[in-house]
Parts: structure tokens; sequence; C-alpha cells
């Protein structure tokens, strides 16, 4: 079978961003109350109806391709082409009336995460990127910015919680930066991918939380690893880096790679 | 002379807040390079034109009025009437590329805070609140929710690095709470205002960070005070914790009040 081009690839996973979107969209309304089904949170329905969304279409185009989501867990896991589904990244930011959750929908290919969309449903902002296939915001190229030097770098990160025994190393890495920003989830890769921060900076992460990030980072131009320098894969870390330039890169991990 | 009516002042805080708007969004596009005057960056020269702009039509409509803000200063801060002008709330989120900053505009009577708008440019939300005048996000009346035990409070504060040489006191106060969210700025008490989130604390701030604040969630049902538990006016404090219930409220001041 010919594999599929990755710009066919990158318009279905626009088209599974898409219809996310659409069951997304109508569950956050900032403060309308819902008509919840049983007890389920309307975060929930959400989550599980824009994975089963997401699953039918996949079966539907490639039913050979795995798919690993966050919700109904793993089919066909050692298939060629794994498609990596993460409905609402940013649980917390969609009940507390933040807009800054995204779809992260990611294609690993041999074990190699390939193709990535960071899709924020509220705030209208698509990222896509992928190996030959440079990253676009919405359907233009954006890059990650040139930092030479960490006292110039702007560090973004979820919540300091997370760092939640690897206190002193995050520390270390927080006083050598410029300064820090809180918040943004998923939508803190795409800052980075866009040139608006310097590093990112998780813990605590599930494969479906970074696979569509490394390749959106990728053909931004940025770097993303493990703390200890490794590029991610399926099943190989819960904490990552990702920088725009190499030299603050290299001396976060000299930092990092200490945890 | 008349007081004018609150409705009136309020029409009026709105077309102040129409009017920051189209000069920030213009300055406020994620990522595509400004022709910035001189060594001004974008969002300083966005958050110096808004809050002439903000002035000047106030000199026109309320030349009797005082006004104090972020940029440049203090006229007639003894009238009766002063405008709290904040431009730019979150300068940080602004720069790194998150939507989630904000142009405060409060008006305090005879030293106290009467009337509020927090407006959101690129979110599209304003909520406008004050004495007699039930706040409204976009028009349609908001209300915080209930909270009766501090197990259940979701409590949201932008950084955890405002809290240096208090953090004892903010661990503790992390501690009893359900769970926390990070950034968010002002954006934090629009998300009270409307029910979202249960506490909000943050330390650090100037008056024209809380001004504007304490009328909107005040008429959406909630409490302002500082860390004492005192109504917050010009010059009284820089901590402030707000909450949509007067439980969590008090159970939040026995913590705070020890720092």
């Amino acid at each position: 079978m010919t594999r599929p081009s990755t710009a066919e690839l990158a318009a279905f996973a626009c088209s599974l961003a898409d219809a996310a979107r659409g069951v997304i969209r109508r569950y956050h309304n900032f403060g309308v109350s819902i008509e919840a089904k049983a007890d389920e949170s309307p975060v929930t329905i959400a989550d599980r109806t824009a994975e089963k969304v997401m699953r039918a279409l996949i079966e539907e185009r490639y039913p050979e391709h795995g798919i690993a989501g966050e919700e109904f867990g793993t089919v066909r896991g050692d298939a060629e082409f794994v498609w990596s589904l993460d409905p609402i990244d940013g649980t917390k930011a969609f009940i507390t009336g933040s807009p800054r959750f995204g779809t992260l929908i990611g294609l690993v290919e041999n074990g190699s995460p390939v193709l990535g969309v960071i899709d924020m449903p509220v705030l209208d902002e698509r990222f896509v990127g992928g190996a030959d296939f440079m990253t676009r915001k919405n359907g233009s190229p954006v890059t990650v910015r040139s930092c030479a030097a960490m006292s110039d770098a702007i560090l973004a990160a979820t919540s300091p919680s997370m760092f939640d025994g690897v206190e002193e190393t995050y520390a270390a890495l927080r006083d050598v930066t410029r300064y820090q920003v809180f918040g943004g989830d998923c939508h803190n890769f795409a800052t980075l991918a866009s040139g608006h921060v310097d590093l990112c900076v998780e813990a605590g992460l599930q494969d479906y939380d970074f696979l569509a990030i490394v390749p959106v980072i990728e053909a931004a131009g940025g770097i993303v690893t493990d703390w200890k320098g490794d590029r991610p894969a399926p099943g190989s870390t819960n904490r990552i880096l990702a920088s725009g330039d190499k030299r603050v890169h290299d001396a976060a991990l000299e930092i990092l790679s200490k945890a």
C-alpha cells in the first residue's frame, strides 16, 4: 500500500480537529448551564464525545491505522501509523472559564511522531506541522524565535505543582530565566512554535499530551526532548522540554538532567 | 450639579473600553511583527495609546472628574469622581501570545469603588458591574457560585512568584483548596464573577489593578477584601482576596490574615 502523503494526512488531521471543535464548542459556554446526562459534567461529555467522533472518522478512512486516545484507550497499537488523541488538553482551564484548552492530534509512524495538530477551539487558532510540512497557524507559516541566553528566556509552564518532588530542579531553572508565565497547557507549546516564548517545561505528562506537540515544534524550527535530551516517543517519558533555540535548550537540559 | 446615574456612567465606561479595544487589538497580533516607533515595544505603544485615548474621552465628557492611570499618573485625585485606568492588565500575557489580558476601568466616588469594567479585547468578553448595577457579561447578568467548604474551592492566582516572602501563608491556603489554576490576571476575577472559580488571591497589586475589580465582583454577589478583611480603597492595600461565597472567604481570611 502506498504511504499517504503528509499533506493528505495533515488535511485529514484537520478534518478530525474540525469535528472535535464542533462538539467541544457546544459544551464550552462559559457559565450557561447545560443539561448533563446522568452524573457526567459538560467537560466529560465533550471530552468523550469528541474522541468518539474522531475515532469513528479514523476507522472509516484508515481502518488499518492504530488509535491511542485519552478516553478510550488503544487499538492496533503496533500498526505502522497510530493516531494519538487528546480531545481536551487543559480540562481545568475548560472548567474554570479559560479559553486556553486545546485538542491534540498526533500521528506516530513506526514509533516516531511525524505530524501534529494543536487546535484551540475557542481561540480559533490551529497549529499544524510535521516532517516536510512546515508548521502553520491558521494556514500561515510560523517559526520559533532565537534566544541566545537563559537570562533572556521567557519560560512557560502550566502549574508549579507539576514540579512536586523536583522543586529544586525547577527552581534552579526558573532562577536563571528572564521570567515565567503560568497556565496555558498545550497553548504554551503553540506560543513557542510561533515565537512568543523561549522555553516550555512540563512534567507528569502522558503520551497523548506530547506526541502531537513534537512535530509542531520541530517543524517550526524548535527542539523537543525529554529532560535527558532524548526525542520523545510513545511511552518514553513523562517530562518534556521544548525550546526555540538550541543554545537555551542545551543550557536548560544541563539543569533538568540532574532531576 | 446632579450626580450622573450609574447607568449613564456605565455606558460611558463602556465607551472607554470600546476605544481602548480599538487601539489594543491593532497591536496584539500574535507574532506578526509591527513597526515599532523608536525603542518602544508594541505592548508599550498599545498601553500608552489606549490610556491617552481614554483620558481624552474623560476630559471631554467629565472635565471635573479625576483620572488615575497606570501610564500617566493622577490628575484631580481629590475629585468626587476619579477614574482608575489600567489599559493592559496582563502585560506578560499580551507579550507571550496569551489572550488573557484585559483593560480595567474603575470609578471611585468619594474614595469608594462604585463601578467597574473588566474588558477582554481579544476574547470579546466585557464584564460591567457596580452599585445598583448587577454585573453583566456582554449584556447578560452573571453571578458568583456558592461554595460551602475550602475542600471544594478552586483557587485562581496569576503566578506563584507573587507570593515571594509569604510562601508559607500561600502554601497553607493552597493546601486546603481543591485545586489551583494559574495565569489569568484580571480574567481570573471575571471567571469568579461568572461562577467558574471560587477564590482569587493576588499580591503586589497597584490601585489600578483592583479598583475596577471590586464593583464587578460585588455586583455579581461576591466579596472582595484585602488580606485583613477590609474593603479595598485607593491606597489601602496591595493584596486582594476575592470569593464567591462568604464561607470560603472567611476561611481563607483566617489563613491570609496571618501573613
